[in-house]
């Protein structure tokens, strides 16, 4: 499991690393870049729900994943960019994975099914938000020229909710949302899916 | 009051869904701008006071009005940017309402009155600026071609925090600081009002 | 140290208030970006580690400097661009402080070494980065032709930690610090000291 985190949170920073590439930003700008996408989006829902210090902030591991990324990114970025996709790929794992991982530490921390799926798509997504306000992009999660990424978010963890009220609480059980949420989002960056968007003004 | 509340997150919801459609936002970047611009003020004085899980997490209502605002939105958009009028009253009720709930809670949370005034300017306006940072617009509250929008919510809080001092703690007293919030909002907005800014650099 | 850590908020108060003044941003939006650029990395802080509510909401004086702050600035800014100069002084003093001051309050609160660091950071260029982020900037943090900000800032909390590890806890040595952070910037600032970026693609 941790393994599996880890692999989630590396995917997240070399996104975060390949994008202050991308932007000109200096050194230490790709490392907190990377950091913050890595880390952000775990960090954001351990303070709404209170459990303070963060969990990224207990665990060295956590810390020096995304700095490892950076450093690989800095000077493997041309590969990485001809490997574009393995980036998608590692990148869809980790939101399947952020996204039930996180679901499932809110529903523990007694939150209710809504709020606690609602943290859990926070958990999968706010790293990359940050990462796209602060390169002032216009977040990917809403762009209406990006694939679907809320929609898988959102459909897995309201599954997992209704598992936990259910009483399905067992591994499996998640580890078959975090593939699903994994298929749905390469499923549709291979095919070019997208969300519909609202009817266009007429000015 | 819960009704007065419910209507206010409708408004600000809506006004965030307006901003995504604009912005061609998909149909999940619409839920999600309507629910961080209805609930981003109050989530983030809760966070700042301790009050972890913020009450947006604990009460269906808060969940389900931005969701509904949303969808609302997404089918009669038109009929909406037609009725841009009615959107400005309901988010300067809002506005007067959510200001005025903001400052009560941080001064029972043991705040004194100039910080408690902040969070309550912050429950007020937090979920606007939060939708302008996303949508990558210049805060509405800080442009110098918007009508005074924050002018009115420094001075109702202050006022609130003032009350609160002087032991006037009646419903009465609180609901008069939302009425002149309000009605100095539409004022402004009917009139033009605007605060002045720095004289201009001499380049 | 009270008075430092004001000059320090003073400072960044200033250069939060330039920066609306330079977006012509109406006489609050002045008042609201002072504060942020001056208590935000402060606020951020003491949220993560679950010190609620922030230091910045129980002194006064952390209130009140930043209004003075904006006042000020918005009557004599022209007097301010000419000593530009002496603003970024400020700046550099008021980064070395609030690095060193929050990363000795992510220890006093049990964090370790690393993540106190990075907390350290976070209150001594979080405000900025807000700043910029509101203001629609790229943050100065992270811009390749910026002169070295961040650079300083994680080397120092860095040392910061060392020394606590190693039962140095003296003033002098944690003021040491603050100089060094200081001088690394005044002098990076005087010469054009830059980070290196990632080579660019070859497109």
């Amino acid at each position: 499991m941790i393994a599996l985190e880890l692999t989630g949170i590396f995917a997240f920073a070399v996104s975060g690393a390949l994008t202050a590439i991308r932007r000109q930003f200096d050194v230490v700008g790709i490392v907190l870049l990377a950091g913050i996408t890595a880390l952000g989006g775990g960090v954001a829902r351990d303070v709404l729900i209170g459990a303070t210090p963060p969990a990224a902030f207990s665990h060295l591991g956590y810390f020096v994943t995304p700095v490892v990324a950076a450093a690989v990114t800095f000077f493997a970025h041309p590969a990485f960019e001809r490997l574009n996709t393995a980036v998608l790929v590692f990148d869809a794992a980790g939101l399947g994975l952020f996204c039930v991982l996180g679901t499932i530490k809110a529903l523990e921390y007694g939150l209710s099914p809504l709020p606690a799926a609602a943290l859990g798509v926070l958990t999968g997504v706010g790293g990359g938000v940050l990462r796209d306000v602060i390169a002032r992009d216009i977040p990917a999660l809403v762009r209406p020229d990006a694939e679907l990424y809320a929609v898988p978010a959102v459909a897995g963890t309201l599954i997992v909710a209704a598992f936990w009220e259910l009483n399905i609480r067992t591994p499996w059980a998640f580890a078959g949302v975090v593939v699903m949420i994994f298929a749905v989002r390469v499923v549709a960056l291979a095919r070019g899916w997208r969300a519909p968007t609202a009817r266009p003004f007429i000015l």
